[in-house]
């Protein structure tokens, strides 16, 4: 029996490559994929793959290219060049970090470097007027946030660029699991926020890149 | 059967008096609390009273004075002198207003003359921040806001006073019934705030009472 | 008390100018705004309003054009001039329309013509298969389905453009109010939806202005 | 106290033998159930046996045959030959493979030999129009898929056979413990789809043994 | 504007034909897709048609037949001749007939008469165990429930038959809405028991149809 | 088709008799019951029996004794003698009564006079704590109460008796619908609670009845 | 700070002694009150304690009889001497046995030897109807039942006693967690099944001591 | 990469010094934000911070003062001198121990002496009414309780001093999580208590410092 059938036209397709989310997955299936792209000489992506799966994959893989921090890894067998991007992610905590990090090597993955801008949470509103002038630059923003979610309308409320949110699971009580952030993003008071699913930073960076205008991405 | 028995010593108890929510009450029950009021020469406030009961009721007792716009009435048999406050009631938007109002109709019973500042959602920041002097010379202010609630974290990220934030169940889709703006005054990334019922502008006038520094409260 | 501060720089600041979400406001209310606005000589769009409403408020304002079948109306005190556009509004079945309308008259308010091409429902996967080229010439689509919402992951996974969900809540039983269909645009397994909230149509069009790149606006 | 009492008419009754769900119970009481099978000389279908409990079971029991990808063994005193059969198991995704196991597994024990056509999900709706003859020639299918289970719609709108969907608990954030899949089954929009509890393979390979007509059952 | 987009080959191409739930669309969408359908001589299954629609309807369509207790009508262009059927349909109590009369009109209108066995609820035993014989006789059975469901599980334990189970939202308390009923369909400690969505008599009645075997349909 | 089949025999086989829950069934589904009952000239009790079905039955059936209050009524072809007893239903507001008249009427029309203790919620304890020695008298309370339903743990903490809570739909808020009241009956700090439905007083009068020593009961 | 203050006068006051619920307590805090308890030479019932915890404990405290099965120990420094009770305590399947021992050591720490019949789910329900002349003659019964929980409504439907039902967290997918079981023991439409919480068979077992009439008690 | 940007002027600007919430923080974020805090010589408080964490940020900041019970720290760099305080920690149980803590250490972190009154729930209701003079003199109380929080309105009922109420995760079956406790307080019968999210201690202690009456806090 044939377990998987990837989906090698998904990038002409879609504009986005079909990528491996790791969780729920045996690592025997997941290096069965690896061997495969391998055969087509296929670069991939992976995510949410465990430290464990990580350490056990790459001892066989040599181009699996970990990044801890994310949990995903790039089997790499090319890569496209690097961009420098106007665009930015913004997180509200420091626990948001895992989940902006995927976003960025997603990104980094399709050849844009777009920078991290942590910490901006509207406890302390001063972090986020700040930077103002740097957000308003940016045609399109990923924003990261937990608990109650603020920072989603906030920051929309105050750019002309698009506010993708992703809600993370970062919260306990009523916040645990990312409900009420996710809530936050939805009914965001400011017009034009959209949301991905909790904790979703592979998907915040593909609808980056599918929205990006087609003259600056050719530019990559 | 005797149906009610008046809880008249709670405001000595509690230091704030019992009042009347008429949802879920025939109106035949509410006349018979305002006779019996009325019997013991004792003030009352109604909360939640629908206009049609309003207007049965008010025709019957005549010292009953009715306030459209929050849903309640007091039963005038003599109340405390008005005292202005450095207090505050601050909404998000229109929609927030009755139970704005149901909060100052409560304050104003208990002889307490607090303004509302309306339409401060942040959406729009700069309709908070304009007036950043005079929210942080409240000790205490009521936030009422619906949708994404983002106003309850960013107002206590701001100024010194108590925010006692109110969810009301203005929104649609995920946010309808308020739990979205519940979720977010309890999960809110600034400490100190503290929430009451979703529209519970009568509880949120209570707790307000009842967090008044003894000395400031004689002063009414 | 004043009780409407209305945000007139948000065009400005974010692109996208504010609307007046009539739900949960009284007629008198919405009159004050009608009428503050024809003072500054200020076009507004109106959303969720009540047929009834619809009416009252249009014998006193006789600059408000009403259409019945998005519950919209515009103040109309001048508009841009309407460009023809290569993005598409998509819905699955005929329940969808008035979400797809608000949409659609949002759109226009902003000088953008964008057509509506209905019933395209998966449960019938030609009638989506049939439009194949149409579709993939869309940068931008708005899809707009109730029930399951099988057309999220399924349109995604066929075009290049982004596809910006929006669940509404038609639908039973378990789909009651759009949960499921907001789950289905949230966790689709093709990557680059983005979602707005259940039903929310004018989102979802304003949404669509802020991610049109400069140089396409500039044309309209 | 006797803690089990065997319901060894059921396949007489109802068509479909009692098989043991392993999950809640003790090795000692899978054990104690174990042996009173042998004793009988009946067949047992285990499921949900952690690998854990398996390898403890199988050291008391050699006529116990353990399935590792299925979490599922079988206490084989004699089985029904194996028939082939034109019924189909289809998987959207690697992940969702062991709930499909769990499907065949039970199909087997009953005598029916059906194969799992994996990685069906409709973000490439070419691997599903692929196989639409194939799809087509089978009059019961089997739908396994997690996250928004978009494939029990699509599939139930192209072909004439029944669709019998398991709902799997794969996916995060709003998609996590199955409920969406769900979701998208019951609130599936092509008509005809019926369903299982979430993760139930067993459930659906025994509805399938129900729903087979009485001719083609007897030819196993 | 196109707005609906009919698909007329569903019949052909999964075995049952398209038909019009009307809650959701108004008057005017309903009465354009009846007279495309006169149009074509097509026959059309049109449900949750609300009394007021109906009447409206059938002013304007002579062929248009009401069926009130289910909120059904067919628009008559010809339909099958009747069969008589050993299938049955089941209901739990008396405020399940209007769900059963939905699954019972579907059938009919699809040309396969299937008796309602009424109120066999499981709080009096006998009213089920009185009639197995005949509930065995039947190869598929449609179970309407409401309340906690239990009519599933016991039905399915005691017939070899396939069980069809329609929970619905009758019932009061935590059973409001149906999700209890549902939940026990879908847990139900009997194998085999498939379920529909809340009220979906509909779906049941075309699952009932497609898992007809073939020599028996041909014989309606 | 026969729509009812009436459990005639349940009183005596479980000791209560078989009720007509009314809602979600038509009018003329509760006078073809009705009908049936006065054939055989058994009694029978009308549950949530709406004033307007009320009004219409009385018309049809002259032994039909309605009760407003409580929404009940019943057909009366000869009741059990009254009993008094030394039981209870407490309430903790008038908002309560409704349910706690539901509880009396179902007891009265089995024979058993119980009398209501009205408003005893926990805002004033002393209303509890002042009726103690008559609360300590009585072997079952059946103790009614919506919002966070804190009558149920204080009560039971206090008394020797069983305390059967019924949470009411009294409350608004994350009150709304009776969860939090009948989570407050469930998970009482004080042991020996049971709880009923939501709003189900007709079921704690069962179950007083049910638990009523059998001497005790014998000498109604 | 004194973090204990027992309850010694629970049994005197309400019926039932006060008992430990471990869960949720460090292993010093249970050591320190069951010190407490033997200086007083008082015994004491412990719930939910861990394994660990049970064994930490016997090794300090000799007079600690612990029972691994229900995971409860007592304290024995004297306990009332056993009688046998025509009461019953009945589960649906062998995941229940774990709360049915914690309701029987419960019972047999409060003096009454109370069988467990088990295995009765009505999935083959003659295992039910088998023993009807043994589950007749119980005045209270103690159901125990996860999954769907049909045991509840089909169990009180046969028999005049009360039945006490004790929904267990048994089952995954939709019934995970016990709140589907819970559902059906409350929308049972049996009349008077009384309810505790999911895996509460110390509340059960309270509640039938209470509820035993007062002679029966006495003879212990 | 910055990660962090501390708000060290929350203090100044709210009142309440910004803390380091550590759950979702890997320990290597732990400590470069300790190494921060002690290159600007400023203190810090650590909350959630789990055991393993703690001894491996004691090893490397040897200012850092552990407190078991309440999994909080401080980087002590020089703290205010401790006040006692008139105000008051209650708790209903001893499970609620470590939020209370958690309460304790964040108001000794800050200066003030607020002592713990264990073991109050209303299950034994003299535990509470024996203190109530102790009660009476605070003006204002954190109430700590899980399961059904009834000790939120009981108290509330009886003292004139607010109420701070903190639900706790402490319970299970329905009562699991939190929920029911925070629906207990959020509308409880008595008015006035005002809630924090569920095992917020922390938050619970900072509303505690900004209700504080301004003269009192100076006093410290």
């Amino acid at each position: 029996m044939q377990e998987f059938e990837f989906d090698w036209h998904r990038q002409q397709r879609t504009g986005v490559a079909e990528a491996v989310l790791c969780e729920g997955k045996t690592v025997e299936q997941i290096k069965s994929i690896l061997a495969q792209a391998n055969q087509r000489q296929a670069s991939l992506l992976l995510t949410r793959l465990s430290l464990a799966a990580m350490r056990e994959c790459s001892e066989n893989f040599t181009n699996l290219e970990s990044h801890d921090a994310s949990e995903t890894a790039v089997l790499n067998n090319g890569l496209p060049a690097l961009a420098v991007s106007d665009c930015l992610i913004v997180t509200a905590g420091s626990s948001d970090m895992k989940v902006a990090h995927e976003a960025r090597q997603t990104l980094l993955y399709n050849g844009l470097d777009v920078p991290i801008i942590a910490d901006c949470g509207v406890a302390g509103l001063w972090r986020l007027t700040d930077k103002l002038e740097l957000l308003n630059a940016a045609p399109l923003i990923i924003a990261v946030a937990g608990m109650e979610g603020a920072l989603f309308p906030v920051l929309a409320g105050l750019v002309k660029g698009v506010v993708i949110a992703v809600p993370t699971s970062n919260g306990y009580g009523v916040a645990q699991g990312g409900k009420v952030a996710l809530g936050s993003a939805l009914s965001a008071c400011s017009p034009g926020v959209v949301a991905v699913n909790i904790d979703n930073g592979f998907g915040a960076a593909c609808a980056m890149l599918k929205m990006m205008p087609v003259t600056r991405r050719s530019a990559q």
